[in-house]
């Protein structure tokens, strides 16, 4: 049987792939009394009094809703709401098995900013963090930007950040390798979408200032003309500050770094040959990257990463998301703030010691069971050095 | 330690009542693959192909969605969104602990009814049926009447309709005591909320057309000018007549069948005594009834039920819904329509035989394991029979 076929039964034989659990038993009257009426007054009182009880008495502390409208399916594209719901399902399942968070699809079938936001509003009584996915650029970040406003539960959209975190943790390592400094790198990233906007910022704020970005028209630059938006024309004055103009493969020229969030097969071995010495590839498209790690090797690339599972390095939001939440949801923090994400970003990249540290192995294994656990951790310990978790907490991790 | 106490501790200890796991193991890079990318683009494309998959490949099939504001829960009033997290959460319990449906709490922070509606609308994507709760009249009214209208899974607001069956169910085996019939009876409801009003009418689809309503003012009729809306203006159409005034102290006298969907101790012996020979009250107040079921029996009444479970004849929601979803969801029902309700009500009455019925067991006790798939089963088939279950699913049934 194929992956497909295989993937297809195991979706239809269990009817998708969460089941929601009672954590008490109603079998008796006495039961009964207690988990509904008349006890279940008792929390509800409670709440209402303090509106705070309700991360006492509820499951809304250990829940975070997986939103989206299914305009940017993984290598699909715009496939709708309902079609996006095994994606988002699926990355229900990545939450509680990584990181134990009890997480639940909300797939909005919505292409309205607006109508999008006013609901995801509405929803926060119920949730104790917001995890944004699949959500096309550039309505993504207007979405993000306001929930993050408007919300005091923590939003996340994890295309973008979770992206960027992994991403630059991976190049934290690779520069160690390669001795060179964020400061003195030229980076070139391709795709102008969620992820690759949000690894620009991110970069950026790693001290990384000589960066190229790229969409599929070419190298972005302040005054570019034909396929803008507002945030394209932002990233033009963060980026590129020669104003180069030209294409990808002018980009590469003397590049140090490339990273890839864009489509199949659209770097060469010619333009890695272009690069400087001991090159850096996270070519991440899926599941084919812009160039293969064989490719990427023989052109003398010297660290290659890629999304797939049976190449070395593996730059998956894995390792990223379900310890973030967990983090945030221990501390109740009502905000995943810029220390925080730095935190995840050097508690992923530590996991590899200066003796482990390889081509092969910039990046901690998806499954290896200390990430999560870590980040959790250093992201709780940010969330309460920078002030956005609740008081009543704080004491908890000294 | 008291029962309010417990029940305190047990959601403390719990931290709510639910959590949502996974039906698939998530542990090797395959598992990953399968449940995740890539292969999960395998249903996504199934889904966009033909929107019906979703049935196949999701939880969407056995997904109920438990939808309050709270703004009028259990005794509590309007208490919020957040503090009736709790109930909602509870509400979902019984749904899987009684028949096996995934239901998840969404308490929406709105008292809006538009707003609600729009959000509720989003939210189809995800969920194969609607189980409204806790919402105030006369607003949950409008709330049922859009949504049943403008979606395409079935939506059922339990406070009005689950109340209304089993409280008729209960009826049907109790008039078979005191042989009485449906179309003979004097019936009194007192409270003219969401379970009032839903009484009354699933009465008159039962034959019954001598029915008086009451609210807290007395009695209401055609052209009362005081304490009406919309919603009593129809039921002041459907009911009384002979256009009685008065009291609910006026309405007693000769009924046969007293129903209090209002508050405690609203009714003494003396009124009970003013009516007809083997009256019947279903007295269900929470915690306390309308009437005691001692006093009641002892100002002469010949059946008495209640709300609550250290009494007999116990009127609990929880013979209805969950078999009513687990039917309505097995033929993947478009709607809950009245063909379903009396199916609902005829299957709970039949598990009382005709050897067993008494005067103190005129309805099955909430935890008879006979109840929920015997409701399914007719709900079920009463879906198929009135036109409003997939086609493919009926050939199942035969």
């Amino acid at each position: 049987m194929s992956l497909s076929e295989e993937a297809l039964e195991l979706h239809r034989l269990n009817k998708g792939k969460l089941e929601v659990n009672t954590k008490v038993e109603v079998k008796t009257a006495k039961d009964l009394s207690l988990a509904y009426s008349p006890g279940v007054a008792e929390p509800c009182k409670e709440i209402h009094k303090h509106e705070d009880a309700v991360y006492d008495y509820t499951i809304k502390g250990n829940s975070v809703a997986v939103i989206s409208n299914g305009t940017a399916v993984l290598g699909l594209g715009n496939i709708g709401a309902k079609a996006s719901l095994p994606v988002i399902e699926g990355k229900a399942v990545l939450f509680k098995s990584f990181a134990g968070v009890d997480a639940f699809p909300i797939c909005l079938d919505t292409t309205n900013v607006n109508q999008f936001v006013e609901t995801v509003k509405l929803l926060e009584a119920t949730f104790g963090g917001i995890n944004l996915e699949d959500i096309a650029a550039p309505a993504c970040f207007e979405i993000e930007e306001r929930l993050k406003n408007e919300l005091n539960i923590p939003v996340f959209h994890d295309d973008q950040h979770g992206t960027a975190i992994v991403t630059v943790a991976g190049l934290v390592n690779a520069l160690k390798l390669v001795k060179k400094s964020m400061g003195s790198i030229k980076v070139v990233v391709n795709g102008a979408g969620s992820a690759g906007i949000a690894i620009v910022k991110l970069l950026n704020r790693f001290g990384v200032n000589n960066i190229i970005l790229c969409d599929s028209k070419g190298i972005i630059y302040e005054g570019r003309e034909f396929g803008m938006n507002d945030v394209k024309h932002e990233m033009a004055c963060l980026t590129n500050f020669k104003k180069e103009k030209g294409t990808i493969v002018d980009a590469m020229k003397k590049a140090d770094v490339f990273i890839g969030v864009s489509a199949a097969n659209v770097v060469t071995k010619q333009m890695v040959r272009s690069m400087n010495q001991n090159a850096i590839i996270f070519a991440m498209a899926n599941p084919i990257p812009e160039i293969m790690y064989e490719d990427a090797i023989e052109a003398g690339a010297r660290v290659v990463g890629t999304g797939r599972s049976d190449l070395p390095n593996q730059i998956n939001n894995v390792l990223a998301f379900p310890g973030i939440f967990r983090g945030a949801l221990d501390v109740r923090a009502t905000d995943i703030n810029e220390k925080m994400k730095e935190a995840a970003v050097f508690s992923i990249a530590s996991l590899v010691s200066d003796e482990e540290l390889s081509e092969d192995y910039v990046i901690p294994a998806p499954f290896d069971k200390r990430v999560a656990p870590a980040v959790a951790k250093a992201v709780s310990k940010a969330a309460v050095d920078s002030g956005v978790s609740m008081e009543r907490y704080k004491t908890a991790l000294i």
